[in-house]
Protein backbone atom coordinates (compact mmCIF):
# COMPACT_ATOMS: atom_id res chain seq x y z
CA UNK A 1 0.00 0.00 0.00
CA UNK A 2 1.26 3.45 -0.92
CA UNK A 3 0.38 6.15 1.18
CA UNK A 4 -1.10 8.94 -1.09
CA UNK A 5 -2.10 12.41 0.27
CA UNK A 6 -4.81 14.07 -2.60
CA UNK A 7 -6.88 17.15 -2.13
CA UNK A 8 -10.20 16.07 -3.56
CA UNK A 9 -13.21 18.26 -4.66
CA UNK A 10 -16.22 16.62 -3.25
CA UNK A 11 -19.45 16.91 -5.60
CA UNK A 12 -22.64 17.90 -4.56
CA UNK A 13 -24.07 14.56 -4.40
CA UNK A 14 -20.85 12.99 -2.59
CA UNK A 15 -21.60 16.03 0.20
CA UNK A 16 -25.68 14.68 0.20
CA UNK A 17 -24.33 11.21 0.91
CA UNK A 18 -22.21 12.47 3.63
CA UNK A 19 -25.13 14.11 5.32
CA UNK A 20 -27.96 11.39 4.66
CA UNK A 21 -25.13 8.89 6.35
CA UNK A 22 -24.46 11.50 9.80
CA UNK A 23 -28.24 11.66 10.40
CA UNK A 24 -28.98 7.98 9.59
CA UNK A 25 -26.59 6.14 10.02
CA UNK A 26 -25.49 2.93 9.89
CA UNK A 27 -27.62 2.73 6.36
CA UNK A 28 -26.99 0.10 3.86
CA UNK A 29 -25.88 1.74 0.09
CA UNK A 30 -28.83 0.20 -1.46
CA UNK A 31 -31.44 2.75 1.35
CA UNK A 32 -28.63 5.77 0.34
CA UNK A 33 -29.50 4.82 -3.47
CA UNK A 34 -33.15 4.58 -2.74
CA UNK A 35 -33.39 8.24 -0.87
CA UNK A 36 -31.14 10.07 -3.79
CA UNK A 37 -33.55 7.77 -6.35
CA UNK A 38 -30.47 6.56 -7.70
CA UNK A 39 -29.11 2.62 -8.55
CA UNK A 40 -26.83 1.25 -6.50
CA UNK A 41 -24.28 0.98 -9.35
CA UNK A 42 -24.24 4.65 -9.81
CA UNK A 43 -23.66 5.50 -6.08
CA UNK A 44 -20.94 2.87 -5.43
CA UNK A 45 -17.87 5.17 -7.37
CA UNK A 46 -19.13 7.71 -4.54
CA UNK A 47 -19.21 5.02 -1.65
CA UNK A 48 -15.99 3.71 -2.62
CA UNK A 49 -14.54 7.36 -2.80
CA UNK A 50 -15.85 8.80 0.56
CA UNK A 51 -14.93 5.22 2.35
CA UNK A 52 -11.62 5.88 1.63
CA UNK A 53 -11.04 9.09 1.98
CA UNK A 54 -11.77 7.93 5.54
CA UNK A 55 -14.97 10.11 5.84
CA UNK A 56 -17.44 6.83 5.88
CA UNK A 57 -17.02 3.48 7.35
CA UNK A 58 -18.38 0.58 6.00
CA UNK A 59 -18.84 -2.25 8.16
CA UNK A 60 -20.41 -5.67 5.97
CA UNK A 61 -23.88 -6.56 6.77
CA UNK A 62 -24.54 -3.56 8.74
CA UNK A 63 -24.25 -0.43 6.53
CA UNK A 64 -22.05 3.05 5.82
CA UNK A 65 -21.28 5.09 9.52
CA UNK A 66 -20.12 8.44 9.47
CA UNK A 67 -16.28 8.86 10.81
CA UNK A 68 -16.50 11.89 12.38
CA UNK A 69 -13.27 13.02 10.67
CA UNK A 70 -13.67 16.35 8.56
CA UNK A 71 -11.16 16.51 6.03
CA UNK A 72 -8.46 19.08 7.64
CA UNK A 73 -8.38 16.53 10.19
CA UNK A 74 -7.44 14.10 8.11
CA UNK A 75 -4.19 15.91 6.58
CA UNK A 76 -2.71 17.34 9.70
CA UNK A 77 -2.37 13.50 10.27
CA UNK A 78 0.81 13.68 7.77
CA UNK A 79 2.15 17.17 9.04
CA UNK A 80 2.25 15.05 12.33
CA UNK A 81 4.46 12.43 11.08
CA UNK A 82 7.19 14.27 10.61
CA UNK A 83 9.82 13.00 13.62
CA UNK A 84 12.51 15.26 15.15
CA UNK A 85 15.36 12.72 14.64
CA UNK A 86 15.04 12.72 10.54
CA UNK A 87 15.27 16.74 11.16
CA UNK A 88 17.24 17.90 14.02
CA UNK A 89 20.70 18.93 12.81
CA UNK A 90 23.98 19.27 15.00
CA UNK A 91 24.12 21.53 18.37
CA UNK A 92 26.53 23.49 18.91
CA UNK A 93 28.00 22.88 22.73
CA UNK A 94 30.44 24.94 24.66
CA UNK A 95 31.62 24.12 27.99
CA UNK A 96 30.10 25.80 31.21
CA UNK A 97 33.61 27.36 32.04
CA UNK A 98 33.69 29.21 28.88
CA UNK A 99 33.53 32.97 28.66
CA UNK A 100 30.56 35.20 27.21
CA UNK A 101 33.28 36.46 25.17
CA UNK A 102 34.08 32.41 23.68
CA UNK A 103 30.49 32.19 23.33
CA UNK A 104 30.19 35.24 21.21
CA UNK A 105 33.27 33.86 19.05
CA UNK A 106 31.41 30.53 19.37
CA UNK A 107 27.73 31.66 17.84
CA UNK A 108 29.49 34.01 14.73
CA UNK A 109 32.05 30.95 14.14
CA UNK A 110 29.20 28.48 13.94
CA UNK A 111 26.61 30.93 12.97
CA UNK A 112 23.92 29.42 14.82
CA UNK A 113 21.51 31.63 17.26
CA UNK A 114 21.75 28.92 20.12
CA UNK A 115 24.56 27.74 21.98
CA UNK A 116 23.78 24.52 24.82
CA UNK A 117 26.38 24.33 27.49
CA UNK A 118 27.45 21.28 29.20
CA UNK A 119 28.54 20.14 32.28
CA UNK A 120 32.17 19.10 33.01
CA UNK A 121 30.50 15.41 32.88
CA UNK A 122 29.38 16.14 28.77
CA UNK A 123 25.68 16.63 30.15
CA UNK A 124 23.34 19.52 29.46
CA UNK A 125 23.31 22.24 32.36
CA UNK A 126 22.14 25.45 30.31
CA UNK A 127 21.08 27.17 27.04
CA UNK A 128 22.37 30.30 26.03
CA UNK A 129 20.63 32.93 22.87
CA UNK A 130 21.66 36.26 21.31
CA UNK A 131 19.56 38.14 23.22
CA UNK A 132 21.59 36.38 26.63
CA UNK A 133 24.61 37.39 24.89
CA UNK A 134 23.75 40.64 24.05
CA UNK A 135 22.35 41.65 27.29
CA UNK A 136 25.59 40.47 29.09
CA UNK A 137 27.28 43.03 26.76
CA UNK A 138 25.14 45.32 28.01
CA UNK A 139 26.39 44.94 31.62
CA UNK A 140 29.40 46.81 32.64
CA UNK A 141 31.98 43.67 33.00
CA UNK A 142 34.26 42.63 30.63
CA UNK A 143 32.96 39.65 28.71
CA UNK A 144 35.99 37.61 29.01
CA UNK A 145 35.82 37.77 32.36
CA UNK A 146 32.20 36.74 32.86
CA UNK A 147 31.28 32.72 32.37
CA UNK A 148 28.52 31.68 30.58
CA UNK A 149 26.78 29.69 33.29
CA UNK A 150 26.08 33.30 34.95
CA UNK A 151 23.61 34.00 32.10
CA UNK A 152 22.49 31.02 30.80
CA UNK A 153 18.95 29.49 31.36
CA UNK A 154 20.00 26.69 33.37
CA UNK A 155 18.54 23.29 33.54
CA UNK A 156 15.55 22.27 34.80
CA UNK A 157 14.07 25.45 33.22
CA UNK A 158 15.47 24.12 29.58
CA UNK A 159 13.06 22.97 27.37
CA UNK A 160 14.06 19.81 25.48
CA UNK A 161 13.02 16.94 23.51
CA UNK A 162 13.57 13.67 22.46
CA UNK A 163 14.29 12.04 19.11
CA UNK A 164 11.28 10.28 18.80
CA UNK A 165 8.94 13.14 19.44
CA UNK A 166 6.99 14.63 16.48
CA UNK A 167 8.65 17.92 14.43
CA UNK A 168 4.78 19.50 14.89
CA UNK A 169 5.01 19.03 18.97
CA UNK A 170 7.92 20.80 18.85
CA UNK A 171 6.79 23.27 17.15
CA UNK A 172 4.13 23.83 19.44
CA UNK A 173 6.88 24.44 22.18
CA UNK A 174 8.96 26.98 20.29
CA UNK A 175 5.45 29.02 19.88
CA UNK A 176 4.17 27.94 23.45
CA UNK A 177 7.55 28.99 25.16
CA UNK A 178 8.70 31.63 22.94
CA UNK A 179 12.28 30.54 22.00
CA UNK A 180 14.12 29.74 18.97
CA UNK A 181 16.00 26.47 19.59
CA UNK A 182 15.02 23.30 21.41
CA UNK A 183 18.00 20.81 22.37
CA UNK A 184 17.73 17.22 20.99
CA UNK A 185 18.03 14.79 23.89
CA UNK A 186 18.76 11.34 25.31
CA UNK A 187 17.87 10.97 28.85
CA UNK A 188 20.54 9.33 31.25
CA UNK A 189 21.05 8.33 34.71
CA UNK A 190 24.13 9.60 36.72
CA UNK A 191 24.82 8.97 40.11
CA UNK A 192 20.72 8.22 40.28
CA UNK A 193 19.91 11.56 38.85
CA UNK A 194 18.41 12.29 35.57
CA UNK A 195 20.71 13.67 33.40
CA UNK A 196 20.26 15.20 29.24
CA UNK A 197 22.93 13.91 26.47
CA UNK A 198 22.35 16.49 24.08
CA UNK A 199 22.16 14.80 20.58
CA UNK A 200 20.75 17.58 18.41
CA UNK A 201 19.29 20.53 17.86
CA UNK A 202 15.33 22.18 16.39
CA UNK A 203 15.03 25.33 15.74
CA UNK A 204 12.72 27.71 13.96
CA UNK A 205 14.68 27.42 10.96
CA UNK A 206 13.84 23.19 11.14
CA UNK A 207 10.40 24.57 11.13
CA UNK A 208 10.54 26.45 8.04
CA UNK A 209 12.63 24.06 6.08
CA UNK A 210 9.29 20.99 6.97
CA UNK A 211 7.15 23.94 5.98
CA UNK A 212 8.90 24.02 2.71
CA UNK A 213 9.39 20.35 2.56
CA UNK A 214 5.82 20.09 2.66
CA UNK A 215 4.44 23.00 0.55
CA UNK A 216 7.36 21.69 -2.13
CA UNK A 217 5.16 18.15 -2.42
CA UNK A 218 8.61 16.53 -1.26
CA UNK A 219 7.94 13.05 -0.71
CA UNK A 220 8.55 12.13 3.43
CA UNK A 221 11.45 11.30 5.15
CA UNK A 222 11.88 7.73 6.79
CA UNK B 1 -18.00 22.11 -4.33
CA UNK B 2 -16.02 21.54 -1.43
CA UNK B 3 -13.20 21.45 -1.02
CA UNK B 4 -11.36 18.68 0.70
CA UNK B 5 -8.20 16.91 2.07
CA UNK B 6 -7.70 13.60 2.62
CA UNK B 7 -4.98 10.81 2.99
CA UNK B 8 -5.69 8.36 0.57
CA UNK B 9 -3.99 4.65 0.76
CA UNK B 10 -3.71 3.24 -2.68
CA UNK B 11 -4.21 -0.11 -3.05
CA UNK B 12 -2.15 -2.20 -4.91
CA UNK B 13 -4.68 -2.57 -7.88
CA UNK B 14 -5.26 1.06 -7.90
CA UNK B 15 -1.46 1.31 -8.08
CA UNK B 16 -1.19 -1.17 -10.95
CA UNK B 17 -3.82 0.76 -13.02
CA UNK B 18 -1.23 4.09 -12.89
CA UNK B 19 1.68 2.37 -13.60
CA UNK B 20 -0.69 1.09 -16.62
CA UNK B 21 -1.60 4.43 -17.80
CA UNK B 22 1.47 5.87 -17.23
CA UNK B 23 3.00 3.18 -19.73
CA UNK B 24 0.29 2.85 -22.15
CA UNK B 25 -2.30 6.15 -22.13
CA UNK B 26 -4.95 7.25 -23.14
CA UNK B 27 -6.36 3.75 -22.89
CA UNK B 28 -9.89 3.21 -22.46
CA UNK B 29 -11.29 1.83 -19.24
CA UNK B 30 -12.37 -1.45 -21.44
CA UNK B 31 -8.17 -1.86 -21.60
CA UNK B 32 -7.58 -1.24 -18.37
CA UNK B 33 -10.01 -3.84 -17.40
CA UNK B 34 -8.78 -6.60 -19.91
CA UNK B 35 -5.07 -5.80 -19.21
CA UNK B 36 -6.16 -6.65 -15.25
CA UNK B 37 -8.58 -9.62 -16.11
CA UNK B 38 -11.20 -7.77 -14.32
CA UNK B 39 -14.93 -6.43 -15.43
CA UNK B 40 -15.17 -2.51 -16.61
CA UNK B 41 -18.25 -2.56 -13.28
CA UNK B 42 -15.41 -3.57 -11.15
CA UNK B 43 -12.96 -1.13 -12.00
CA UNK B 44 -15.41 1.67 -12.10
CA UNK B 45 -14.55 2.71 -8.28
CA UNK B 46 -11.18 2.62 -8.67
CA UNK B 47 -10.95 4.74 -11.84
CA UNK B 48 -12.95 7.25 -10.30
CA UNK B 49 -10.68 7.80 -7.34
CA UNK B 50 -7.62 8.13 -9.48
CA UNK B 51 -9.69 10.85 -11.48
CA UNK B 52 -10.69 12.24 -8.49
CA UNK B 53 -7.78 12.34 -6.53
CA UNK B 54 -5.78 14.04 -9.70
CA UNK B 55 -3.56 10.99 -10.47
CA UNK B 56 -5.52 10.25 -13.60
CA UNK B 57 -7.28 12.69 -16.63
CA UNK B 58 -10.46 11.71 -18.12
CA UNK B 59 -11.48 12.61 -21.64
CA UNK B 60 -14.58 11.45 -23.47
CA UNK B 61 -14.08 8.64 -26.40
CA UNK B 62 -10.67 9.21 -25.86
CA UNK B 63 -9.91 7.26 -22.33
CA UNK B 64 -7.64 7.63 -19.31
CA UNK B 65 -4.00 9.92 -19.32
CA UNK B 66 -1.67 10.40 -16.26
CA UNK B 67 -2.05 13.65 -15.10
CA UNK B 68 1.87 13.81 -13.81
CA UNK B 69 1.03 15.03 -10.45
CA UNK B 70 2.28 12.58 -7.56
CA UNK B 71 -0.27 12.82 -4.41
CA UNK B 72 2.25 15.12 -2.39
CA UNK B 73 2.43 17.47 -5.28
CA UNK B 74 -1.41 17.27 -4.49
CA UNK B 75 -0.81 18.56 -0.82
CA UNK B 76 1.53 21.06 -1.60
CA UNK B 77 -1.51 23.16 -3.62
CA UNK B 78 -2.80 23.50 0.63
CA UNK B 79 0.24 24.57 1.85
CA UNK B 80 0.95 27.21 -0.87
CA UNK B 81 -2.75 28.91 -0.48
CA UNK B 82 -1.58 30.71 2.36
CA UNK B 83 -0.35 34.12 1.88
CA UNK B 84 1.41 36.71 3.67
CA UNK B 85 -1.17 39.50 4.34
CA UNK B 86 -3.04 37.00 6.78
CA UNK B 87 0.24 35.82 8.67
CA UNK B 88 2.40 39.09 9.17
CA UNK B 89 2.72 40.56 12.17
CA UNK B 90 3.42 44.54 13.16
CA UNK B 91 7.01 45.29 12.14
CA UNK B 92 9.19 47.12 14.76
CA UNK B 93 10.80 49.64 13.47
CA UNK B 94 13.41 52.91 14.16
CA UNK B 95 14.85 55.60 12.83
CA UNK B 96 18.30 55.79 10.71
CA UNK B 97 19.54 57.95 13.05
CA UNK B 98 19.43 55.78 15.69
CA UNK B 99 22.24 54.55 18.00
CA UNK B 100 23.12 51.04 18.41
CA UNK B 101 22.57 51.47 21.51
CA UNK B 102 18.82 52.47 21.02
CA UNK B 103 18.54 49.33 18.58
CA UNK B 104 19.59 47.25 21.68
CA UNK B 105 16.99 49.11 23.51
CA UNK B 106 13.98 48.61 21.31
CA UNK B 107 14.63 44.81 21.27
CA UNK B 108 14.86 44.21 23.98
CA UNK B 109 11.37 46.36 24.84
CA UNK B 110 9.80 44.74 21.53
CA UNK B 111 10.99 41.15 22.01
CA UNK B 112 11.63 40.68 18.65
CA UNK B 113 14.81 39.52 16.19
CA UNK B 114 14.94 41.95 13.98
CA UNK B 115 14.50 45.54 13.48
CA UNK B 116 13.65 47.55 10.60
CA UNK B 117 15.49 51.22 9.84
CA UNK B 118 13.24 53.54 8.06
CA UNK B 119 14.78 57.30 6.62
CA UNK B 120 13.66 60.22 7.58
CA UNK B 121 10.81 60.42 5.14
CA UNK B 122 9.80 56.82 6.38
CA UNK B 123 10.75 54.38 3.70
CA UNK B 124 12.59 51.24 4.43
CA UNK B 125 16.35 52.07 4.47
CA UNK B 126 17.88 48.76 6.51
CA UNK B 127 17.26 46.10 8.39
CA UNK B 128 19.31 45.20 11.34
CA UNK B 129 19.57 41.64 13.30
CA UNK B 130 20.84 40.36 16.74
CA UNK B 131 24.08 39.31 15.06
CA UNK B 132 25.01 42.74 13.46
CA UNK B 133 23.79 44.24 17.22
CA UNK B 134 26.81 41.62 18.60
CA UNK B 135 29.26 42.70 16.09
CA UNK B 136 29.03 46.16 16.66
CA UNK B 137 29.05 45.42 20.83
CA UNK B 138 32.44 43.81 20.43
CA UNK B 139 33.74 46.55 18.28
CA UNK B 140 35.97 49.20 20.50
CA UNK B 141 33.30 52.33 19.66
CA UNK B 142 30.81 52.89 22.77
CA UNK B 143 27.53 51.49 21.29
CA UNK B 144 25.72 54.66 22.31
CA UNK B 145 27.72 56.60 19.66
CA UNK B 146 27.74 54.26 16.60
CA UNK B 147 24.77 55.62 14.45
CA UNK B 148 22.25 52.08 13.49
CA UNK B 149 22.93 53.16 10.08
CA UNK B 150 26.78 52.33 9.60
CA UNK B 151 25.91 48.53 10.66
CA UNK B 152 22.47 47.70 9.38
CA UNK B 153 21.97 45.90 5.67
CA UNK B 154 20.79 48.44 3.47
CA UNK B 155 18.66 48.93 0.16
CA UNK B 156 19.28 47.66 -2.31
CA UNK B 157 20.52 44.50 -0.62
CA UNK B 158 17.06 43.54 1.50
CA UNK B 159 15.08 40.82 1.08
CA UNK B 160 11.77 41.73 0.66
CA UNK B 161 8.37 40.41 0.25
CA UNK B 162 4.69 42.02 -0.78
CA UNK B 163 1.46 41.31 1.29
CA UNK B 164 0.34 39.22 -1.83
CA UNK B 165 2.90 36.66 -1.82
CA UNK B 166 2.65 33.11 -0.84
CA UNK B 167 3.86 31.79 3.11
CA UNK B 168 5.77 29.18 0.91
CA UNK B 169 7.57 31.39 -0.94
CA UNK B 170 8.59 33.50 2.16
CA UNK B 171 9.72 30.30 4.04
CA UNK B 172 11.60 29.51 1.19
CA UNK B 173 13.41 33.02 1.16
CA UNK B 174 14.05 32.93 4.64
CA UNK B 175 15.68 29.12 3.73
CA UNK B 176 17.71 30.32 1.07
CA UNK B 177 18.99 33.85 1.95
CA UNK B 178 19.55 32.47 5.93
CA UNK B 179 17.41 35.26 7.38
CA UNK B 180 15.44 35.52 10.06
CA UNK B 181 12.73 38.34 9.00
CA UNK B 182 12.14 39.36 5.92
CA UNK B 183 9.80 43.03 5.91
CA UNK B 184 6.60 43.23 4.43
CA UNK B 185 7.06 46.23 2.04
CA UNK B 186 4.28 48.29 -0.58
CA UNK B 187 6.22 49.81 -3.26
CA UNK B 188 5.69 53.50 -4.11
CA UNK B 189 7.00 56.20 -6.23
CA UNK B 190 9.32 58.99 -4.95
CA UNK B 191 10.60 61.56 -6.77
CA UNK B 192 10.86 58.71 -9.69
CA UNK B 193 12.79 56.59 -7.65
CA UNK B 194 10.96 53.48 -6.61
CA UNK B 195 10.57 53.34 -2.48
CA UNK B 196 9.53 51.00 0.30
CA UNK B 197 7.01 51.16 2.84
CA UNK B 198 7.33 48.92 5.31
CA UNK B 199 3.47 47.38 6.02
CA UNK B 200 4.51 44.52 8.18
CA UNK B 201 6.83 41.70 9.02
CA UNK B 202 7.50 37.70 8.33
CA UNK B 203 10.02 36.00 10.36
CA UNK B 204 10.74 32.01 10.72
CA UNK B 205 8.36 32.56 14.06
CA UNK B 206 5.15 33.10 11.52
CA UNK B 207 6.46 30.07 9.31
CA UNK B 208 6.57 27.66 12.36
CA UNK B 209 2.68 29.26 13.42
CA UNK B 210 1.63 28.47 10.31
CA UNK B 211 2.98 24.82 10.48
CA UNK B 212 1.42 24.05 13.69
CA UNK B 213 -1.89 25.68 12.19
CA UNK B 214 -1.54 23.09 9.14
CA UNK B 215 -0.44 19.89 11.38
CA UNK B 216 -3.64 20.88 13.85
CA UNK B 217 -5.93 20.70 11.51
CA UNK B 218 -7.27 24.30 11.40
CA UNK B 219 -8.91 25.37 8.65
CA UNK B 220 -7.57 28.14 6.79
CA UNK B 221 -7.82 31.52 7.29
CA UNK B 222 -9.03 33.81 4.42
Amino acid sequence: MVRVVSIIELTKRQDLIIEIVKDEGPITGEKIAEKLNLTRATLRPDLAILTMAGFLEARPRVGYFYSGKSGPQLLSNLARKKVVKDYKVLPVIIKEASSVYDAVCALFLEDVGTLYVVNNKGYLAGVVSRKDLLRAMLGKQKIEDVPVNIIMTRMPNIVTCSPEDSIFDVAKKLIDYQIDSIPVVKEALDDDKSVFEVVGRVTKTTITKAYVELASGQSERS
